[in-house]
């Protein structure tokens, strides 16, 4: 293995995706990413805040998501009464849909083209009637597949001159590591956390001038809603970025897994898709996007079937070609999780006997996320020393927290970022596991965590009081 | 994209995995890796006799199996009296393995702790009771993540010179696109026809010494039983390949897909595993070794659900420490295909309510498989200029066709390869599609094709049948 790759690749600094378990009365933790290893003496219960995983929060699936896929998984379960007549319809087309009828033949590469079909359909509604052509429609092994996949088609091809990828600073450290592992070169921009974690075009243009000396900077990446900052952003700032990337004949890729997480008054959704074609064709036509979704987020959180989506604009009719044999190498994405997208592409109507408890399920995960978001922000801004940012959208909450100098040489002393040694503290004092800024990028000086607002309400309650206390005796300790 | 790497990774002339739909009353093609489309006006049934897909062709799922994933997908099942008390129990036992107690949350990156158990138990039962530990167990997304996975691990870091993978030809195209796609080398070492398919080790041999003049070996895959020649290795070929890797230290890729798909009096499969540790520590404490097994072949013909597993076998601690950070990038693995994987390690056991209909499941696709492969290799070697191997193991026939001259100026003035032109002219004239051996390589001058023995037992004579008549009427028009 090239070390200079794999040390790019995966010293990221203080990144702590963790994976926790116990082994007796000690809490074991490795981190995902850098194998950091751990074992603590913890005799209570720790609460994972790290992670996006709704289901393994308590997030309870939607009723007629699983019932699809247990009838397509045994269709002798359509001769149960424990089943609903539209799940039971929804299973047979879904069944005819997969080779010899089974969930267990390979579908073709691109995805299963009835469910293509309803994505395209999907996104022509979510857009307001703009068409969406399901040849353009990719499923995939969950949004990160379709990120990576992507990402390796463009990166390279340009002579001696590395391919330059733009991601936002804050971000998703999938990015960084796939920019890595495809030794493309990572360009940085910042989000404006004093104006509510804004894309600024003018940092854009500031980051990309500061790139070109260096590569060839050919990919701005955009995630939206944000992770880990949680803004939305508005319909100017997505047009901002699209008339930037016309003029810098840069592709988009917009990672909008969190489309249905938006909580805040005032905050919508604007597509990539939609704003690129409500622009005008000078735009519509020539702006290549590749835009992801998936099944994990939502209201859904399905993250262990590993499915979700792609839709590619304007992308070069030669690329897209080598797009589709190079899923091909693969042979299909998991079939259980297409059905599934297809479920949540066309969800039940009014009418249909699954249609209101699948409206109250959605709608009870999605207000109580909004409650949770709203919560959080309060009471860390209730925090001294605390400032934490709207939750507009998404999933986490992303606190800036002022660390005393005594804590910064400490932290030093030990070998570890601040705000690494502030989150180990956590975990270690009060059972809380969340991510260090450091594992997303920050502002040098700055520190933040990452925390998600997915545990059940009354325990995020407890949650934030624990650290409320937790932050002013570390704030005496180290003062 | 870079063309060169492109080039190479994509033009693998000929190659016919094909995806097949209609339109109306015209048949559409296109292949899977060259994009070559084809519609043609075929008003009746066709075969898809290209691709290892059981379920597509009509294998019934294991009962068992089905049951346990739709109780993990929907658990109030748990309730339902159409469910046997052991999937009950299996399912129970699946779910607390699972975060949250659902199939919707993530796993640990290398897969859930207690399937992998399993299946390291599993492995020490089919080895006679070599250890195996589940720190070494992967789960994966179906074989050809695994093994893409640990190739893009090995494959670089050998100063300017490239690293070279040797594989058997004919091979499994996943290899070739793999090591084009890692922009390594390909090194070609042929199996011998006249032998059944043999592997030996003096063409190992000069394939290596041939290859240290442009590259660095560093791999040897070897696919048993064999795809898409069938052969199955016998022990001591396995023993002569362990050595000549040990001598020569190459670290052993093993693909054992279709380690359940032995069918021919005689033969018996033996494990890498199990040969290297019967060897004594000399072999079993040096070599290294990463075998592949799938959901996908076997008995179940899982495919769609996309899950399998490797054990590495002395691979160095630095080696697999980057391994797990790099599957950690992609999350997890479909946790419903992982539980599948639960399932055919620990299958029903004597006593348990679904063990004898489990065993019989089992058995009737086993046994037909084995009747269709003798009966395959028997028909075709009662066509004149056929030859057929033994279908010793895996799901396909390899036979060799003699084409007339004037075929194949026929097929150089179409542009096509000799038994590409001989495919297409089958799948025209037939409704039969198979994979011509260009797409798998063999040696220069001969000619093949690639069938599945999956078409049930009636429809398969009618293809031997019909593939008769045509080869006489091709011969015909061509002499």
């Amino acid at each position: 293995m090239s070390q200079s790759r794999d040390k790019a690749l995966y010293q990221i600094q203080g990144i702590l995706l963790l994976c926790l378990w116990y082994c007796g009365e000690h809490l074991q933790l490795r981190c995902r990413l850098c194998l950091f290893r751990l074992s603590l003496r913890i005799p209570r219960e720790v609460i994972r805040a790290n992670i996006g995983d709704a289901h393994a929060m308590g997030q309870k699936p939607i009723t007629f998501i699983r019932q699809v896929v247990a009838i397509c998984a045994y269709p002798e379960l359509l001769n149960s009464d424990m089943m609903p007549e539209d799940a039971k319809q929804r299973a047979r087309y879904l069944l005819q849909g997969c080779n010899g009828g089974s969930l267990g033949a390979y579908s073709m590469s691109q995805g299963i083209d009835r469910i293509r079909k309803k994505v395209a359909k999907y996104i022509e509604t979510r857009d307001g009637g703009i068409p969406s052509d399901p040849e353009t429609i990719f499923l995939t092994t969950g949004a990160s597949d379709g990120i990576v996949t992507i990402m390796k088609l463009l990166v390279s091809g340009h002579g001696r001159c590395r391919t330059g990828v733009m991601i936002p600073i804050p971000q998703y450290p999938l990015y960084s590591a796939a920019i890595s592992e495809l030794a493309a070169v990572q360009v940085n921009y910042y989000l404006d956390e004093d104006n509510a974690w804004a894309l600024n075009v003018p940092e854009l243009r500031r980051s990309l001038n500061e790139a070109r000396k260096r590569c060839y900077p050919r990919v701005l990446c955009v995630i939206n809603p944000g992770n880990p900052t949680g803004q939305v952003q508005c319909r100017k700032c997505v047009e901002d970025v699209i008339r930037f990337a016309a003029e810098e004949n840069l592709l988009l890729m917009a990672d909008e897994v969190y489309q249905d997480n938006v909580y805040a008054e005032g905050c919508q959704f604007h597509s990539f898709k939609k704003v690129l074609f409500e622009m005008g064709p000078e735009y519509s036509d020539t702006v290549e996007l590749a835009s992801f979704h998936s099944i994990s987020k939502g209201y859904m959180g399905e993250c262990g079937f590993r499915a979700g989506y792609m839709e590619l604009v304007n992308m070069d009719p030669e690329v897209k070609a080598q797009l589709v044999k190079l899923v091909s190498v693969r042979l299909c994405p998991p079939v259980t999780g297409q059905a599934v997208i297809d479920l949540i592409t066309d969800p039940p109507q009014p009418g249909d006997p699954s249609h209101e408890n699948f409206i109250q399920e959605k709608q009870q995960v999605l207000s109580a996320l909004a409650e949770k978001a709203h919560l959080s922000e309060q009471m860390f801004n209730s925090i001294p020393g605390f400032q934490c940012n709207p939750v507009q959208g998404a999933m986490y909450t992303f606190p800036r927290i002022q660390l005393p100098p005594r804590a910064v040489q400490a932290a030093q002393a030990a070998g570890q970022a601040p705000d690494m040694f502030y989150c180990m503290k956590l975990l270690e004092e009060m059972g809380i596991c969340v991510v260090p800024g450091s594992g997303f990028g920050q502002r040098e000086g700055t520190y933040h965590f990452r925390m998600t607002i997915l545990p059940p309400l009354e325990k995020l309650k407890t949650v934030l009081e624990n650290i409320k206390g937790f932050h002013q005796r570390f704030i005496e300790e180290f003062s």
